[in-house]
């Protein structure tokens, strides 16, 4: 975690280079990495998928360019402002703020422009968004399990036990993970599961006091604050990480961007993904072997299919095996599937029958 | 709330019926009311607007209705065995589960025809979803403020204030929040909020410790158990609810289905709905009043609202002058355009000036 004034600094530091430039008598420009997938590499060190070396530059010799660096410096400056009154905003809310800037020039469009330039100021700097106190639109992930953790509020300290302090909803993690700190756990293995009807199953059930397992919900496509408790988790707790999703192209996407990163947010990759993280199911030898309910796969299930066989992020041998086997069968079956074996079949038999072979258990 | 073994009486009462029926010699049916438009009535007693006295028949004088009544016939099973062991479980699962029966002929072909069956049971039953132990898909609603509950889950007792013990992403309600007591508040009012960055931005500048104001974070279109637990609070502690929305007709529907209940659920508009619920904004009057940052209304929007005008939730003078008011100057906008003015102006300015106007504060 960056602190506020190193985040702070990287801002102003960033804005000092325009200056000297302009002072040198040279056209000010910004060099970013190219943000394509033909520009994402693998990092050995790290294990996950970043940016390569290709870069593209923004530069004051268009009016275009002028403008972007004409918001970019308004907006570090609203940036540096609220790191110093330690408030924070979202990225709507800065969309809308910027109408309050006393130079029209300074004004955004519209707000994927905003989003846009948040994104090239955590890419230049380093830093990450919410560093910078920027918060999303929605949170909502939540954790149930024998982890207790101290979370720093504005409103003091408070210090929550994930099973015994909250209610059968959980523990609803805050917009900034970092403000958590760990405190104990009797943590065997995280699980991190893709819908609230699985959620809650393995909640009724008592999967995670039965195994010690963290139960993270990730609904759906995970927020970036659930992708970063996760690797916290991995990271500092040393404990596997499994995900747990419906048995499409979709689902694997979202295991992706937990194991791998996302092509768009290549450069917090070391902050946010875990590549260490494993996929328990649903596999399509799952739908096979368990005989699951299924649906036939849509045209645009068969395009996602392909479209992965192509990621670098899922040319393993594992990946290409299922992915073959699913285009071989055509079919795709929800986690929730599982219940046509009745409701403890998931708990009972499905999930330590895989976690035993997959060694997590 | 009903009690498990009253659900169960219920369930098991309309399977007399068929039983009765058949040993009378007569061919089993049931009796619905019609779920349309037009047989929306509104009810003076409770101010919520309910199903009127046109009824349907689902009866067993042809192949397709007969398998309606073998599917109502083992769910009603399904689900009082259910109650019998305290379990639970969501529609899909019961879609999925069906495959498991031992009559083809009862399983379900989609989960569309499982959700309308759980629907007619609530309907004929006059007992709720909840009540029968299903459970939503998603819930995620959130609240903050000053009120103390104690919560019965599984596990034992809970009880959590929801501003000391709970992180700044606050309680998260259960899927069923009968399962809440309220033991203890301070609320003045509670404030029904739409999106999440304006409930994080209330919850940072301290809006709901300045008014003791209870924060319910809606998430768009509010879960079930979210309008339940926000009646639950206007008709339990006694305090005025205020909904906090974007200003565009989809919004006024939010506000619609938190205060007058949705023609699908008009069966449980005296469960969800509170028809004592005030709109705060964002009012098209306040586009012009505070001349926000606006968008253009789009053509679907200009639909949306000409539908509202024929719609007998909206026949009020209030409502009938705000929507020809936005109709007239073609704009919506945001609540977080409020932001063009400043972080703070919603706290500040906003909305004491809107809530002292209504009284509330």
């Amino acid at each position: 975690m960056t602190t506020d004034s190193d985040a702070r600094d990287e801002l102003i530091e960033l804005a000092a280079d325009f200056y000297d430039q302009f002072a040198a008598g040279s056209i000010p420009e910004m060099q970013l990495p190219t943000r394509t997938k033909s520009n994402i590499e693998y990092d050995e060190e790290s294990g996950v998928w970043t940016y390569g070396d290709r870069t593209s530059t923004r530069s004051a010799n268009s009016v275009r360019g002028a403008r972007k660096l004409l918001k970019a410096a308004y907006t570090i400056e609203f940036l540096a402002n609220q790191l110093d009154d330690d408030r924070s905003s979202t990225l709507r809310e800065l969309y809308y703020l910027s109408e309050s800037w006393n130079n029209d020039e300074a004004q955004f469009n519209s707000q994927d422009e905003s989003n846009d330039l948040v994104e090239d100021l955590e890419v230049v700097t380093g830093v990450t968004r919410e560093d910078f106190h920027m918060r999303p639109e929605e949170s909502g992930a939540t954790l149930m399990g024998p982890l207790e953790i101290r979370e720093q509020t504005r409103r003091g300290e408070r210090e929550i036990h994930c099973q015994e302090d909250v209610g059968e909803g959980g523990y609803q993690i805050p917009n900034n993970p970092d403000m958590i700190e760990f405190l104990d756990h009797d943590i065997d293995f995280a699980l991190a599961v893709e819908t609230g009807g699985m959620r809650d199953r393995l909640v009724e059930n008592g999967f995670d006091e039965a195994y010690d397992c963290l139960v993270i919900h990730l609904k759906g496509q995970p927020a970036r604050a659930t992708r970063r408790i996760t690797k916290r988790i991995h990271d500092e707790l040393d404990v596997p990480i499994v995900v747990f999703a419906d048995g499409d192209p979709w689902s694997y996407r979202i295991y992706g961007s937990v194991a791998y990163g996302s092509i768009k947010s290549a450069h917090l990759s070391k902050y946010l993904a875990t590549p260490q993280a494993k996929y328990v199911g649903i596999q399509p030898e799952d739908i096979v072997e368990y005989d699951l309910p299924s649906d036939p796969l849509s045209d645009s299930d068969i395009n996602a299919l392909e479209s992965e066989l192509e990621d670098p992020r899922f040319q393993t041998d594992y990946w290409e095996e299922q992915i073959e086997l699913q285009l071989d069968i055509g079919k795709k079956s929800e986690q929730q599937s599982l219940a046509s074996r009745g409701l403890d079949f998931v708990t009972d038999t499905y999930l330590p029958e895989r976690l035993d072979a997959m060694g997590v258990i």
